[in-house]
């Protein structure tokens, strides 16, 4: 094989009950990544598509290209000669995992390129140094799912336990990215460093009862469970109209709604793809009433996760 | 029916990793509670064993006795002559859920020899009227599980939203209680109001990996996840020894070991009957060595709660 093209798809971190431990791999958008031998010595960034000139073309300032570095030294194949494309098909700053798909999808092409010596859970803690140059931090709740696919709970972010939880096959997300920026750094920013005992209990009963949920196809008690209580308080004014819009997604059925990741983009989960859909244009006409523009995403759960494209 | 006895079950609160939201049935020891129709009017306690005198046989300042009590208000029988046995088998104090068991069997008991109007989950409000006179809080991690069975999570504790979770059948559990007591109310009072978001996370994770683990029966998993890492810090100090316990039940095979409820008991969960004795063995050792008088109680997962014995 002289060259592969993968498909890494974007990724809700914390899907709404799990701050910094959970995360959802949706089916679009995505990045692609190619990769390619070359006659020159070691790894070159080719081509940058979709990033309005931000990413740089330098390996080891770049999110798929430092993951591919990493990797090619793990595997003492740093002096091989490979090319990578990376191009963009999602929005920075979107609370997507936009960083984190670049970084899995450099990991996953130069690991196919060679003939797959890694399994993709192996692949992790490469895509993990990747996404870690664009976040500043150590978190897997969007490289664990862009990887892996499905509903991932980070069991433990230091080792990378991470476990794959089943999803009923109606479940669909509607994801509505406003274009206002938030910084992940800022983000986290508002966070305050404590909470109450009583707030870890009253969430903790959210988290377990989404995973049960999903093990069960419970769809009555996904829905009593699909509320953030501690992050969601902090962050909603970072985005605008962010209340409005969660309202409408619920009027119009979604089964919960909160912020994706770090913001500002806006998940709805819903029971079947109809469901998905209204939730969808419910939450758009808010911000189209507003006059922000936005995009709409609808997505089945992405049971695969990053995969090679022809 | 003219009498009912039946058998209500310890359990233990807290299941390790879910503070005030997991709890445990036992299959032993366990609270004997006989009700019967009377001539007289109204509801009377007219035996209590067990207690070392400390009962009240008021039935409004009996456990037993309000549970009992706030179910026949409710279903409009005050005025029915019964009485009500309370035969206490297990010691009070001891963080098994002494003061639910007899909850628990009083409404239920009640509700049998009514011809069981209510299911037992709708029988929750009554018995948690009764553990709230005990404990002073309105807590359901050992009264749902005394009534349900299983492991049980309550995923919401104002509006009794409790699942019962899978347990594998070779998931058994070792309680050792040494003979100090330890009020419920001390064991609170020493827990700070705040944690770090960090240890949220963290615990998180714990708590969901180990729901996982029930589902699937991925004992490693299991292993993996059955750490507090937020309330036993806290109350370790309050058991003698606890940490040479923790230490002997691990080192002798257990997949987790904390405090059973507020304490003082211990916990250690095992895969299988034979693992469980040995934790249970290596516990006790401690306990005899530094001359603390303690019990050992063997018990697989209790998937029946509540129940008519003969």
């Amino acid at each position: 094989m002289q060259e592969v093209k993968v498909f890494a798809p974007a990724s809700v971190g914390n899907a709404i009950v799990g701050f910094d431990m959970l995360g959802i791999a949706l089916e679009q958008p995505g990045d692609e990544i190619i990769a390619r031998y070359s006659d020159a010595p070691g790894l070159r960034i080719t081509a940058i598509s979709g990033d309005e000139g931000r990413l740089s073309c330098d390996p080891q300032r770049n999110t798929a290209g430092l993951a591919a570095l990493k990797l090619l030294e793990h595997l003492d194949k740093s002096g091989i000669g490979i090319e990578l494309e990376v191009h963009k098909h999602m929005p920075f700053g979107s609370g997507l995992g936009s960083s984190a798909a670049s970084a899995v999808g450099g990991a996953f092409a130069v690991n196919l390129l060679l003939g797959s010596p890694l399994s993709k859970k192996e692949l992790l803690p490469f895509a993990m140094q990747g996404e870690q140059l664009a976040s500043g931090a150590w978190h897997a709740d969007n490289v664990a799912p862009s990887m892996l696919g499905g509903v991932v709970l980070i069991r433990d972010n230091a080792s990378l336990d991470v476990q794959i939880l089943p999803s009923p096959p109606d479940l669909h997300a509607a994801v509505v990215y406003p274009q206002v920026e938030i910084l992940t750094k800022s983000a986290r920013g508002v966070l305050a460093p404590h909470i109450t005992l009583k707030q870890h209990v009253v969430q903790s009963g959210m988290l377990g009862g989404f995973i049960i949920s999903l093990f069960t196809g419970d769809y009555a008690l996904m829905q009593r469970s699909l509320h953030d209580t501690i992050i969601e308080p902090q962050r909603a004014s970072l985005i605008p109209h962010f209340y409005e819009v969660q309202a409408a997604a619920t009027e119009a059925g979604a089964l919960g709604c909160s912020i994706s990741g770090a913001g500002p983009s806006i998940i709805a989960l819903c029971r079947g793809k109809d469901a998905a859909a209204l939730a969808g244009e419910a939450m758009q006409s808010v911000f189209t009433a507003a006059g922000i523009a936005h995009k709409l995403y609808l997505s089945a759960i992405n049971p695969n996760g990053v995969k090679a494209i022809l």
